[in-house]
């Protein structure tokens, strides 16, 4: 994985046609159907899957993108250099990298202006009709491809995709030392945004969720405090007195991280006047939220696509220990057909699951 | 009017058990009664009408700030200083000066901070239970009454206040000679915006509203382009075609000085992505818009509360002829009982009043 | 100590002519002369000796401000409430409080515009005419009386004051998880500096001195590498080079806290392009410097003034353990005429002493 | 000229070997000596003469960047198209545009962050070893050709490179409607810096120079005010005062476009507390400046190398008439070998030459 050459685009490295013996790859081949192909090389790498993994498999499409042909399926990931192209020089034959997944096309306003995540012409593993990296093989641009130090693990190595989600919100939200963050929802993206809070040097960070187990997982990943919510619209008022008393203090930054509007309504509510809200986990388009009293107050709201920029950063806190990533990986699973339907099902069904990893 | 003292806080003159022939002033004292003060001096001020007034006249509140007392009504001013408190350098007897009209508290964090439109002490002309200015003597701080230059009347200084919410909102959004701007609603506040981006730099600022007239009256204040759009909420994406057409080229900001779920929608379908949105204009609390398709393309949306800190600019922009608000001043008054009264009705009725200013 | 009433200006209880005998207080009365009042009440205060309260004992001057007067020197300070203004409401008789020393105009741009420390008309603690802190009891405004948590004394209370200007040069120089910090010079200013970068996150700090017992004291305090320099100014360039080398990255954002030509040399020098050197010791007007390679690199060079709204943030730093100042405590010292001749003597000879407390 | 191809690297279109009947181009082949190649197209370009050329003529180096091969000289251009490459679309043989002459990597954290001009390995037309664009002829990346609208001349476009010196001074000093603006120095740069602070809205520009006769043109440009001083250095107090007096108010920002010790340290001194000064025109390395006194006001100091995603801008201040860079085009050349030999001369010599252009 990984072979990188300065300025090359991704591709797979083999498509169905020929070479299938040559590389291992979950296709996506059809509604609720993946297709492993053998391989020779034993597998060097660690890939995650995500929710639009799973959101894919199950509906072959998310929003405008669809999938029309079969499709290599996943982006978190990490490996093992097989190769380098002519000029790469950071990076060598056996070199651990961690990838970012998209290839913008530095042209637009937004690669020159240094929001590249905002490209029109973005390139990203397994958004269709660009295949994905859950296979053994892949090209790669060298730039795109981060040296993993020792001590950092491919599996860890995999989570800087996910744990960029928390450090792009952190950075839009602009969460430092002198920030109280509330983190709404303890999903996969609400636990990576409390541990990027938590590295940003947030000095407390409050999760809230419907279920107690996730709670209990955010505790045991360094939230200060966690309050236990109800579905119900109707709780709001209540619910947002309780998270202020929980933070002990005023709500600096709100990261809403489920996209529900009850979530939404609430970050928006118990944010302080002049504070920031930042939308991570995004849920329907149309939203009823109470957004006139957000905006009278001068809180701003902000939404992230992807991340920018992230990946150094995201090895600097594994590197260091600032952020934990090995207790959000509850699942690893091997590579056989067999592995890779559990490793989804074990995946959509959630709960205990927070990151299946394929890593064995 | 603008008797200031160095920290003094503002309070009428007068109040009403003694010295009412000093002072003339509008009373607000029950639903639709306003009861003016006879006077002695000549009265040398000018004095705008605000929607504000309107409804606290028609309702005696406005969201939890309630009338209980009677009080004097009015913001927008300006008037010639009649004595200055000791210590007071910068302003002598006979000058003209516009009056920012809240008085914060400097000592809590958003006041430290710079934001002092923020502070949840601020007393601010006729918001209850503090009077206003509509009154020919008031006593305000002198840091917070602005000397006028030659050149500059008082009924254009009294309408720094107006003009300063859109320069609040033009700072918020960002606007600048990069950024081409749609404002949605030419009332009175969209018109200032319009103003007020121009003033800032803006290439091209495209109005949109649902009247012909308001639209005729932005292009002549200086819109580049005017869109008339229908009040079907079915039409969104149609007219944000044609908006954007009218534009031709990026919307980087909107300012929307409507507040309905229409025009907020409009404004965040029709931004580009990693522009900003800003809530000028604000209407009933709960809104069901597409906010999820503004976050994912990183469309900021931020709200205003009033303003600071724009007196100086709003008169060098006076000053050097950037902005000219004469035309918006489409009404004038006496100050007499039956005066009064028929300026709040011309106001109240909009459509072709502006702005209504008592200054004769 | 912090007699706080609401707005009201700072001024010790006592003055020379009566009452003396209520009041302790260290009077600046002469070139290398302080006289101690006698007291009646216990102390129950803690109070730091700047190096600008040992040049003004020595030299009844910084820059224009002259000491003309007998004053009461002195302005790292904490201590216990004796009585609060009317209208205090956060504050209680018995509450240990840490003292921000300067009292701003909040008349003037700065102050409105939230940079309250470039106030023209600011008054601070010991600066001539001001009386300064050093004293048993004296009153100053509540909103800069900052409570401290328990677990935090008042010796550490009186910290916050030095800890501020490493934690505003932090904030000026954008100092967060992505910056590799050089911190030039390992004195006092220096260690704070130090302190406050790796409470901001920073992931690498190197510091940089002549003197190795003052780097050792730096590595213990948490630097992640130090390098021993000369005074020579024709080693900068080797010397840059062993900087960077120490640490094996980028270094984004110098802070000089030294003050020489030689140490801003090194720092413009050392800093990448587009990264940030901040003076935070300052030394003579005129500097011979590299200024223009700074200035082709896009190197920004910024300087700071004091510090604005530190003390929530360095008593939250303090609270959570985040900095620990007590071992820059060095001396203590008692407030008799001799303890305090000879404290002041300790602090004015450096070397081993950073920081000489009153605190018996 | 502008012959795009997406993503392909400068590189003029001819070499000395073959085809230079094909192509114009003015070779610096030897210290002041420069030789034209006969040519067959008629020419379709505008090219202006900067400063360094004249220096890359004269010394055949500009700091570490030395001239050993012949190299096409120039950099400020704008042209016809003739030809575009494959997946070109914004672009038509036949169009105007206006050139940015630097290639960056697009794989660098400058890049990825925003700041282009950082990059490392840049590849800037005349910049050896990589070749100008003084001739007919050349290959450029399509997103480097900014079209021309109807009404902007070539040799406007041409103009829009030292504009973007002035634009990009302008936005690293923050230049916008409520900033009073001081340029050291009325030569071309400092020209185009009053140029583009007043189209960014600067109120009131003071332009400082100790020619006469480049004030009268810096008054006929827009300057506010204009000051004469001397070379002396030890007038810099007196002449700030009459600076400061010649704007009537606070030099919010300083661009000190001369790059003498003695224009810094006056930009130094003049600015108020908490502005900023940009160093455009840059000098000597070591300078010799009241540094420590900027520092302490918190006087901000940057400087620029080059500029950033400039040319749209400066297209849109062309064709709106925001700026008019037309008087700045004081001689016009043809393309001849005793034309271009003149024409190095007359901008070589200064004074009453601002800027020279082949357009004939």
């Amino acid at each position: 994985m990984g072979k990188g050459g300065k300025g090359t685009e991704a591709a797979p490295a083999i498509d169905a046609g020929e070479g299938e013996e040559e590389n291992m790859a979950a296709w996506l081949v059809a509604k609720n159907t993946l297709k492993i192909m053998p391989f020779k090389l034993p597998p060097r790498f660690a890939v995650g899957i995500c929710g639009s993994d799973v959101h894919y498999l199950r509906e072959m499409r998310i929003a405008h993108f669809v999938v029309k042909e079969p499709m290599v399926i996943g982006h978190e990931c990490a490996g093992v250099i097989e190769e380098v192209g002519t000029g790469v020089t950071h990076l060598s034959v056996g070199d651990h990298v961690a990838l970012e997944p998209g290839i913008s096309c530095w042209r637009c306003r937004h690669c020159k202006g240094g929001r590249y995540n905002l490209c029109d012409d973005m390139k990203f593993f397994a958004t269709p009709p660009v295949h994905g990296s859950l296979a053994n093989q892949i090209v790669h641009p060298a730039d795109l491809c981060f040296k993993l130090p020792d001590g950092v693990s491919l599996e860890e190595g995999a989570m800087c995709e996910p744990l960029s989600v928390g450090v792009h919100a952190c950075r839009r939200a602009g969460v430092g030392p002198e920030t109280g963050v509330l983190v709404m929802g303890a999903g996969p993206i609400g636990l990576v945004s409390l541990l990027a809070a938590k590295a940003f040097g947030a000095p407390r960070v409050v999760v809230v969720d419907v279920d107690p187990h996730r709670l209990s997982v955010a505790s045991s990943l360094g939230a200060d405090a966690t309050v236990e919510v109800s579905t119900a619209a109707a709780d709001v008022a209540g619910e947002v007195d309780r998270i202020k008393a929980a933070m002990g203090g005023e709500i600096d930054v709100s990261l809403d991280c489920a996209g529900f509007e009850k979530t939404v309504a609430t970050a928006l509510e118990a944010t302080r006047p002049g504070g920031r809200v930042c939308l991570v986990g995004l849920g329907h388009n149309e939203m009823t939220v109470p957004l006139t009293s957000a905006a009278i107050r001068e809180v701003d709201v902000v939404g992230i696509f992807r991340y920018k920029d992230t990946w150094p950063l995201c090895i600097e806190f594994l590197r260091s220990g600032k952020v934990d990533v090995k207790p959000l990986i509850t699942h690893r699973f091997g590579f056989s057909q067999q592995d890779v339907e559990e490793a989804f099902e074990v995946s959509a069904r959630g709960r205990d699951a927070i990151k299946v990893m394929f890593n064995l």
